[in-house]
């Protein structure tokens, strides 16, 4: 009887696995981030995987909302959604269950979301992996930089080593586009550095000449010193002060923490989630994955949609954390580093390992064919135990001359 | 304009977040966990939140089918389902996914899964928080006692000062009830402990006296020495060995690991997942939540389910998170502390805060009202820098003299 279908055990589009080693790496990663998030004095919370998608659309950031995956929960009717983000369910939080405790709200998760890909013919989700960071409850830039210099020192941390952190601010083009009764259109036009289009649509524009001076202003933070007439008598020029700060500030202390990889560069065109962002926004990229490693910006209307009587400012940053692994692989970044394993068989195979295991050395205990277990699981090296001692040899069989099994537990140990 | 529903923004029935501190306290139980996990081999697999409900199915353990939340996927119209458990994951991961490399198969997991309350007349869910390890491909006995070992000193190094490992075996119910045509009611009468009830149900029944025995048989290892003769002469003879040889060979390996905490009982009228189970099975115990903090067992027939051609023999532990994280604050054990975090405010506040993180002290910079901050977020201590060095006052604002800034950080890194 063939069942070919059933016997793959196939996943619905879009889910996947993370086997050995990339989950070992999502961990390392998640360690490294998290732990440099509690240094700075964040606390993790942990929101449920679902919730009423009248909440989570409440706070829908830059998402669309045909991007939320709803379903009905079969218990009540409601419908609930699997989170498409988690910074709505950290305002909720926030706004409800952190009562008695001041602000600032310094807050980390880690956690995996869900999103309909809006526009492909393939019905299909992404399943997303995030680790983030919340700061509510602190002045603008502040704010910002602290999420700024706690992810880049994580990024550093990992061994990643080189990355951009590219910096704009919503204000710049809110502001340019304020009064224009075609502002979605210049927006679309600008997200797409259309110069031609730009000139089309803005050309009764009072602010015409600046915005037509946007797409080229992408790139080293000096531009920000030598900005064209139009743009910098513009009224988009408080927004670029806060852009020039943010960037001054950033830059002297990722020099004071000594981050060494960072590359700054602004971006005074990025129209990213205009609707949402109300200061400055950022993304960080590096080589290998072909999109953003990590997005964040403030939100200061955010908290006001969850709790009317005290808005807050806010900031938040989010690394993508599959984007990230490609980028650390690529680099072949110290994260990926794994204490060498030892495959260990014979008689007293169990007390070896556990001796190696007392000494911080992984150590699994193998019955049949070691050396093809090291090989596929990729342990360091094989110990097997006999009469004359233990004979230690690589995952290829090349074996040194028996050693007595005190010598062989520091040896390894060593390794 | 009133709108206390909305603003309170409920979660679904069964759902809730964790927060501080008990979200640190779940990473910490997490961290030590997997930590003792790598150290014996172990490889992190992450499967996704959801997949297809025929999946699940396939591999559900002792869970009732009932428990299971599923929902139509919108996209594709197909029944998928919230995973009521991980070990039918980690079956079809080996089944499909890790071609290519050998057996034993040594994973581990953290996750969350859902489960439907059934017979509750409340229509509700339950969040379960799981860490679990499965070993597929060992011989029975020997994959137990690893899986036992590896969850007990991870325990001794949460802190947990005492806990019971409850152990049982499926095959001593199930080939005392192998030919009884009321084997169902037994069996119930048998979790019931209800003598009363045996004794009506197995009237006619030959193995009478050894099930009449079995609901005494349940406290210290040493009853294994003094069994009523119905039941060592019983075909519950070979299970009962075995038993025998996992109490003791757990018994004396966990005094080589030097576990102190863990106290070993046996339970021969255990019938818990008798369906499921192939082999012996265990639930862990401590004070305070009420429940088992853990549990587990051998179940051979799992992975035949999802790949006829090749059936493994199996384990599966998995710690219930949330259970245990009650016995550890019961129990105030080592796993709570955290690292002593420190409130920084004052002009330099940024770099003073640096040098503190630098040398893994948590800092968090706060500009007013540090105290009100320190005291509501369980900081350790308040540094304010002045004019005259840094005043270091705890968060009730007694406060020592002025010092300078760099006996500060020594001093405030050493506390």
């Amino acid at each position: 009887m063939s069942q070919p279908t059933s016997l793959e055990h196939p996943l619905p589009a879009g889910m996947r696995d993370l086997l050995p080693p990339e989950a070992a790496l999502r961990r390392a990663i998640a360690r490294a981030f998290l732990g440099r998030a509690e240094l700075f004095g964040y606390e993790i919370v942990i929101p449920p995987v679902f919730e009423y998608a009248h909440t989570i659309e409440r706070g829908l950031g830059t998402l669309d909302p045909r991007e939320i995956v709803r379903f009905v929960e079969p218990e009540t009717g409601e419908v609930v959604a699997l989170r498409p983000d988690v910074t709505p369910q950290i305002a909720r939080i926030v706004s409800t269950r952190l009562e008695g405790r001041p602000p600032p709200y310094r807050l980390a998760y880690d956690a995996s979301v869900l999103r309909r890909r809006v526009g492909s013919r393939a019905r299909t989700h992404r399943q997303i992996s995030q680790l983030g960071v919340e700061l509510i409850g602190v002045a603008p830039l502040d704010g910002d930089l602290e999420l700024l210099v706690l992810s880049a020192t994580a990024l550093q941390q990992m061994g990643l080593p080189a990355f951009t952190i590219d910096l704009g601010h919503a204000d710049i083009a809110r502001t340019l586009l304020a009064d224009a009764p075609n502002a979605a259109e210049l927006a679309d036009a600008l997200a797409k550095k259309d110069g031609a289009e730009l000139a089309r649509l803005a050309s009764t524009h009072p602010q015409r000449e600046a915005l037509l001076a946007l797409p080229a202003l992408h790139g080293e933070p000096e531009l920000l010193d030598a900005l064209p007439a139009a743009v910098a008598g513009s009224p988009a020029r408080p927004a670029i002060e806060q852009l020039r700060a943010l960037v001054n500030n950033l830059s002297a202390a990722l020099r004071d923490e000594g981050v060494t990889g960072a590359t700054l560069t602004v971006d005074l065109c990025e129209v990213r989630g205009l609707a949402y962002y109300t200061g400055p926004f950022y993304q960080l990229f590096a080589e290998g994955p072909g999109v953003a490693i990590g997005a964040g910006g403030r939100y200061d209307q955010l908290l006001a949609r969850f709790e009317p009587a005290s808005p807050l400012p806010a900031s938040g940053l989010a690394l993508d954390v599959d984007a990230l692994r490609r980028a650390l692989r690529l680099a072949r970044a110290s994260v990926l580093e794994r204490p060498r394993r030892i495959v260990v068989s014979g008689r007293g195979a169990e007390t070896f390992a556990r001796s190696l295991r007392a000494g911080g050395t992984p150590a699994a205990v193998i019955a049949d064919d070691p050396f093809g277990y090291a090989r596929a699981w990729g342990y360091a090296w094989v110990a097997r135990l006999g009469e004359h001692g233990v004979v230690i040899s690589d995952p290829e069989g090349r074996e040194a001359d028996p050693i007595p099994t005190d010598t062989a537990v520091a040896r390894l140990s060593t390794f």
